[in-house]
């Protein structure tokens, strides 16, 4: 039988956009993984549970990261002066193509998984190599670690450097052993069809992921529209499309399953359509924008058309595993496109950005990134008695310093599916 | 006699924008304050001499941040939501009003030093406020921690709320107070004239304070071009002027002294020639300018005219006193204005904005931030090894990793002016 128990602190959640739920020194009442409810005082029933008090500290849902590359951690910070295309070939290209050794991803992958536990984010969407074995290997290191994670061997058959081009028949097959030995395996960690993007899959490759990804009906997810020079080599590869999204579309990778595109930056209207019809989640990664000179993503427009956004720490193109620090970036971000918008996309508050970070990506994962009741128990405690304060502060506010100046030193504990995370330990 | 003194380590510095000078398990002679040299090996005047081996750490020059508001660290993080006229009007000008009390500025000031501290800032240009007797503490402060510092108490007498605004003659009188006793007082910790900005200073006011600071011969700081509504009232102010610049030239607050000007964002041709002619500073502070939506200033134009350029926290417009965080910041925004201008004005590399960060303002203090001979030893020694590395980097890539994915846990001491400076306590 699972045990009740219940958590006490100063508890702010959002469910939903720009929402804050909060209640002071309450209660959050769990039932194995999943949430009860959240209570101001323990009724008759939960009298004698088991009270985890946390005191004067916030707990908050854990942090939700809806795109991110597991082999470029190793890159992290580097190289940030170039475009995406020059970028991925003097970068990424070379690092990823060291993961066909398993000794070497192992050291990578398990410190990028602790990274992300000391960065308080309890799920993520990861994309690893072409490599069979390597991302096997991540999902298995996931699974130990308790943190959840959707895992994808990328696919890669055009435009790519010798060393890190599949033949079609060797993607799909990689691909299909994976999901044939991976979509039961673990609860938390799961496979996830996962073409690179357009220029570095044939149309053929395309559509087999595309029939793969129903056939095991798993989700997907892949690149769109983050670059001018990325946009126009799509055209040139396929002008019988009207744009980039009905080529992922035309293969069955658009929404079919659920499916995540990252960045989004270049969407035209006819794409967004399709997006809001095909229920599309876009993955904003504003620091990987940034960094690769990539221009911003219309955020406040693809939310008030009811596209589901979550956001995304986008490493290497991003430089940091914090998703605290995205949540500044996307706020300094949508200030800008509201200039470039001549003031018509309104800014994002952080309330806002808080429930893009939390329940914005977890509806990916289920009724993950809120404290509503049935909802999985995925929380941070964040401990800020270390953040300067002259006067009393409210709980949304404490919740505001924690964002924009505190760290992973505040982060005290985590919880993921009801279970307390403790660091991720080599085996 | 003042010591002779090596550290060693990996030594990395500017002397030139853009350009990295390198020199591995290398020494830095110090004598006194100031630097004799960089060496590959000791030579023999100096084999006697005591060496601080800092073995396979960085050595870096002191962070130098060229604008931050005192009295708004209080409030770092909150309220990232409003533009800058709102936004001074809920949560800057209330805080401000605070400083009256000198008990609580102590507890401010003093836990403000200390994050400076922390973060490796070694030298910077701040604003107090109105309040005669707390600037002086401030400077007090500053002196006893053994940083360097330019403070100016904030001259205001117009269009501010009634509980902080001074007459013209008050406002005059304590600055000159301050002047009288303070241009002497310390080496390191200097007074500098700080109208706010041309709307809370009437041209009276202004004309008083250049005349200050060309009796007293101190430096001027304060804002420019922040913001299109500030523009537009200025204009409504002084229709008289051609431009927001010729209103403090035409007070002798525009460079006739050191003169640094926070912002910058909007400037025109004419006040760009202008700044080149008479050697102004800007004070560049990305984090500000993306959070109060002011937009992106034209860094690699200023710096392409001549202009000397330093980088600023801003705080608390800016989040993050961090200039690690700030240089971040300005290569993103960099990378932004480049897409902005058409692909015109050309990104900033880490070596242009490490530039900016040390020597670039620096310079305002006199041969600082930089390790070339006669400068002033400040300096910060970063140990990187909890930088998760997995392969050998090269000396300026661990400062690029230190810089994008370290924080202050990596810095391990800080000298300023030859002297190693410990934690502030309080006292």
């Amino acid at each position: 039988m699972e045990e009740i128990f219940a958590v006490k602190g100063n508890i702010i959640f959002t469910k939903e956009f720009g929402k804050y739920e909060i209640m002071e020194d309450g209660y959050i009442v769990v039932h194995g993984k999943s949430i009860k409810g959240v209570y101001k005082e323990l009724t008759e029933e939960y009298r004698n549970i088991r009270v985890e008090d946390y005191g004067d500290s916030l707990i908050i849902p854990g942090f939700v990261d809806l795109h991110l590359h597991a082999p470029q951690f190793a890159n992290l910070g580097l190289g940030l002066d170039k475009e995406l295309m020059p970028w991925l070939e003097a970068y990424t290209f070379p690092e990823e193509s060291k993961y066909s050794d398993v000794h070497y991803a192992r050291k990578v992958y398990f410190s990028l998984i602790r990274e992300l536990w000391r960065f308080g984010t309890t799920r993520s969407c990861v994309f690893a190599t072409i490599h069979k074995n390597t991302t096997k290997l991540l999902m298995d290191l996931f699974a130990d670690s308790g943190l959840g994670a959707y895992v994808g061997k990328v696919n890669m058959n055009r435009n790519s450097p010798d060393y890190l081009t599949e033949t079609t028949e060797a993607s799909l097959n990689d691909t299909e052993e994976i999901l044939e030995e991976y979509c039961g395996k673990y609860e938390l960690v799961k496979p996830i069809v996962t073409p690179r993007f357009v220029p570095s899959c044939s149309f053929e490759l395309l559509k087999g992921l595309g029939e793969l990804a129903e056939k095991y009906n798993v989700p997907v997810q892949s690149h769109l529209c983050e670059n001018y020079g990325e946009i126009s080599f799509v055209k040139s590869l396929h002008p019988e499309y009207k744009n980039y999204a009905e080529i992922y579309n035309g293969a069955g990778l658009f929404g079919d399953v659920p499916t995540i595109m990252a960045h989004c930056i270049l969407v035209d209207e006819d794409e967004i359509e399709l997006m809001v019809k095909k229920d599309l989640y876009v993955a904003h990664s504003p620091n990987s924008n940034f960094n690769l000179s990539s221009g911003i993503a219309p955020i406040r427009r693809l939310v008030s058309r009811g596209v589901s956004v979550g956001l995304a720490s986008d490493i290497s193109g991003g430089h940091s595993l914090s998703m605290m620090n995205v949540i500044t970036s996307s706020a300094q971000a949508a200030n800008i496109k509201w200039i470039e918008s001549n003031r018509v996309d309104q800014p994002l508050s952080t309330a806002d950005l808080f429930y893009l970070a939390t329940k914005g990506g977890g509806k990916f994962f289920g009724k993950v990134g809120s404290f509503e009741e049935d909802y999985e128990f995925d929380a941070l405690v964040i401990d800020d008695r270390n953040i300067p304060a002259f006067r009393t502060f409210t709980v949304e506010e404490r919740l505001q310093k924690f964002i924009y100046t505190g760290d992973d030193r505040n982060i005290k504990e985590r919880y993921v599916s009801g279970k307390k995370i403790s660091e991720p330990k080599v085996y």
